[in-house]
């Protein structure tokens, strides 16, 4: 299992600081490509502390969403949103390139990540785009729920390899998927987290808020870079997968 | 010697058409990368065309100034010119791929442009930007001028190849630099660019201002696509070049 | 009744024209005020238009989506739409003072006319803004259904007056919304508006899809500027008010 | 003499925060009017904060320029700067009807501002921009240098009235202009600073980079509500007021 970090969400003067020491604890950074984040120079800066920390790279594309950070559901046309993940990845893979990098995946931000699990039509456009980009050869990160088959079916028709990702610090349905944040009890606290990780890691899965076990398969972690005990938590969470 | 055209220079709802009959007689197409104009809708649009039109690709970047379409020069710091320039050919470079078509050379666009060849950091800084892409191997055009030996210069240090552009519809100084659009008779009527045209391709001169024939070397000839009678310029032009 | 028209909807180098010469004809210009057109340069030229034509002015703000041209709906929280709206309607107000001019209603534009007429939480935030400003003087245009009585209940909490608009060129359901596009036959021949705008203007009513007549509310009609014949249109429909 | 400080300099999920307590030693809050930052939530908030703390606004405006903070000059025709500066007050002044309270002056931001001291075409739109609104009651808030009387001459053809700031920890030139900030010793130290205002409240005089005494109007003193101990060195400055 790895562990993954959103990376270079500056913008112009202003900072979205990520503590450069957890870059020793992660292995992939989802890097802003322009969209929501991250202009030109602060995504140069990303790749070179990505590229410094040895850390793998996936390009984060969004709606076109500067003031609302991408977290606001944009109604695109499916012709547009394809268009526009492929200039975000296109835009960040060649600056990669420069830096002297690979991009191995995709992890669509924010609002696009949770249209792409709740509407086909969404998630159609990201895997087409995300499909039509280096030969099908990067990976698209999803969020792994209880039906992961169906995402895998889908995603073989555009050649595509998922990489499903969990999350230790919310709480899940019975379903597989996170409790709304609005509920109480949805986000974890900072022990729980660690005791779901743990729980993932060990035995691939968690423990639902009904009480139930749940198998999640969890190829990935997501950490946030911009919490405070950000770095002990990753740490603590690395030192679980030893 | 060449014709280059400008293309893709819509923005969503917004149109600014060539008329696709000027692809059958121009050899080059400078496609806008978002920064000026041309959304990742507008750049695909413009891709299959000149993939269709069987035409060269060179990426148009600008300055990030869609409300003043790219023509107003912002004082970027060289390491902010830089990255944007990267960053925009990067895109449509990965688009370009996407489509199944190389691109070839970069020509900025408008304010860039100028000051590319006015100001020494922002040379340097297009220079540093294009010959970090693709291990050189893009080619930069640039204005045409009495002293293109020193650009040439210039250009090695980044292993970069130049290619001259030159304007038939625009009066030259005997410096070899535009005269300005301020300045009557600046502006070539169309019968006088076709002569302009015809002496820069037979000869590789122009007449200056003061009545002098002065060489100028010419790899390409700038026509406008969106000007009334472009179609027929472009044609006459082309059968000049026979 | 008054016959109303989208103006200002250019940006910097991109026109999105209205034919000078409709403005005889039209009663009331919606100007766009920045978000989804219309710079501040626009804008001001679309208000000289306007105070020339001696017609009334209204604001016409809109989700933040210069590329979709704010056809594209945007989940904005409530107080950012709040914001949002008043922002713009401020802008535009400042500006026609300095012009010399009133505004005196607000039209919103596109996806957010369309998601104010079907979300209550969006048409409570219109309203909430436009009745913020000006001590709520200022009329909101909203479109006209079978069940006006339901808005006029919410706008009278806001203290605001509502103008209720009719569209000659599209057919309606018996609910008195608008037939979808995509549906055949939704969209009016140039002959059918005539007829429906006649038969607004003296009964009062249109005849639905299914072929009632049904009362609706009509205190202007929406004529589109840049359409093909939108002159010869607006001055028939403006002959059958007399 | 008064306080003056820039406020609502965040832009959506970004903050540039300003220590609260700053306010109570200011006078003057310069509100930042959406084109280098502040969104129209951002203004708003800052509008209460100001009308809360009681004290004086202005509006702040910019070159358009959200990723460069409107520190980058930008080459605008003079009638797309008059209307741009319009555009942003009038957003303001709106914003603040809204909110309660008045504006009362405009202070160009970052590069609008430097270019407006050095460039007479510039400052000529800025007049005409300010003087334009509300019949030339705001005042317009300029850097005071040693030929003060020149600026006051050009006021008055706009009927403005000039607000003279002067900057505690920037050593000044013989000039009266600002040291750039590139030369050793620019920037004063704390303790230099509060020295320098001390100088200025009580004998309305400045050292020069020569050590030579100047006199020079300051109706304005700039404090940074952004740095590290900028509360501190507010309440110091304030303490030599009384």
């Amino acid at each position: 299992m790895k562990l993954n970090c959103d990376l270079g969400e500056s913008f112009g003067a202003w900072q979205m600081p990520v503590d450069a020491d957890i870059m020793k604890f992660i292995d992939q950074a989802n890097i802003a490509c322009g969209f929501h984040a991250g202009d030109p120079v602060v995504m140069k800066q990303a790749l070179y502390l990505a590229k410094n920390s040895n850390v793998e790279i996936g390009a984060h594309p969004s709606y076109p969403d500067l003031q609302g950070f991408g977290r606001r559901s944009l109604a695109m046309p499916i012709k547009e949103l394809i268009a526009c993940v492929q200039y975000q990845v296109s835009a960040l893979m060649g600056m990669a390139s420069i830096v002297g990098v690979p991009v191995s995946y995709v992890k669509p931000h924010g609002a696009l990540y949770n249209d792409m699990m709740l509407d086909p039509q969404v998630r159609t456009a990201v895997m087409q785009a995300v499909g039509s980009i280096n030969k099908g050869r990067l990976g698209l990160m999803v969020q792994s729920h209880a039906h992961n088959e169906a995402l895998e079916l889908e995603a073989q028709e555009y050649g595509l390899t998922l990489i499903f990702e969990a999350f230790s610090d919310r709480r899940y349905t019975d379903e597989g998927f996170l409790q709304p944040r609005s509920q109480e009890g949805a986000v974890l606290t900072a022990a729980e987290a660690l005791t779901q990780a743990k729980l993932l890691i060990e035995d691939g899965e968690v423990v639902t808020v009904s009480g139930q076990r749940l198998p999640l398969q969890a190829d990935t972690l997501c950490v946030h870079g911009d919490t405070a005990g950000a770095v002990e938590i990753a740490q603590q969470i690395r030192e679980c997968m030893k």
